[in-house]
């Protein structure tokens, strides 16, 4: 597929705790981006884990793995011309830089939703800090396993003090 | 995307030997196929194997985890709406069931190119056959690596009998 927009053939990284509102923000991203006519592709870090990512668990090791599949994954769709918007928490840097080195540099825009972890503990979407702290669920990022802020993203979304709208805006503009 | 065409959201999986002609059948059905205005997708084993499979080998258990991911990306691009066109050896008749069963039974038809080991190793269009009778690659399928026949395919394609345009047609007709 000819490049026909500078979002063609990109992929937009969202990394952030659990409930910090990186699908929520992805899939308003991608309504948007789908009105100007972009071929767009969600690629969901759950959905993958129910999928291709089945095997894998929540070790520092399998949470490489995860990130290695998922940016090749996004590499895949990349290259059929589509803008991908992956939703991963991804709490480890070296993992990042993996996933930016196995899209391209060039082609990779890192999203940090920013949000203080008792507001995503408030928010618990999925309930599963609830889990975490009935001792159910073990090395949960934020809880009993590190997430590390990235250094240097291209965007960052404070989703705590930005509505939705305002925050897709604030992406549409970083990146058109 | 909604279904416009009894080929969107399918997955055409062709297995055969190394040499069979699995890729050049496909590469030709997708021009075809493409002229119909069809969204396809060619889902190349050697591909995957660079990027997504990179940490597999050629053990029983590897090939079946390079299949069972295989088919789980297959799955991602066919609900998009694609025909996805996926070439593997995938020799044993257990892992493409497993395919089978990841995609959807009603999504997925396999062709099966038959064609002489004595034949494929005379092509030997990558020069693999030459390395394993020097002893450089071991594991490998129809040597001493089984390949199990699919005992109901779609269709079987005599790939030393027909042509790579008669064999296409065949396809389409049985296909559309």
């Amino acid at each position: 597929m000819p490049l026909k927009h500078p979002l063609n053939s990109s992929v937009i990284w969202f990394t952030g705790l659990s409930g910090a509102g990186k699908t929520t923000l992805a899939t308003e991203l991608k309504v948007k981006l789908e009105q100007l006519g972009l071929p767009i592709y969600l690629l969901d870090g759950d959905r993958l884990r129910a999928g291709i990512n089945a095997d894998l668990g929540f070790s520092h090791k399998d949470r490489s793995e995860n990130i290695r599949r998922a940016a090749e994954v996004a590499k895949l769709f990349c290259e059929e011309g589509y803008c991908v918007l992956a939703t991963f928490i991804s709490p480890f840097e070296s993992d990042r830089n993996l996933a930016r080195q196995i899209i391209g540099f060039d082609r990779f825009k890192e999203v940090f939703i920013h949000c203080p972890l008792a507001v995503c503990e408030q928010r618990d979407v999925k309930g599963l800090y609830k889990k975490v702290r009935a001792g159910l669920i073990t090395h949960f990022t934020g809880i009993d396993s590190p997430y590390e802020e990235p250094t240097s993203p291209d965007i960052t979304i404070y989703s705590n003090e930005q509505s939705v709208e305002d925050a897709v805006n604030l992406i549409l503009k970083k990146l058109l």
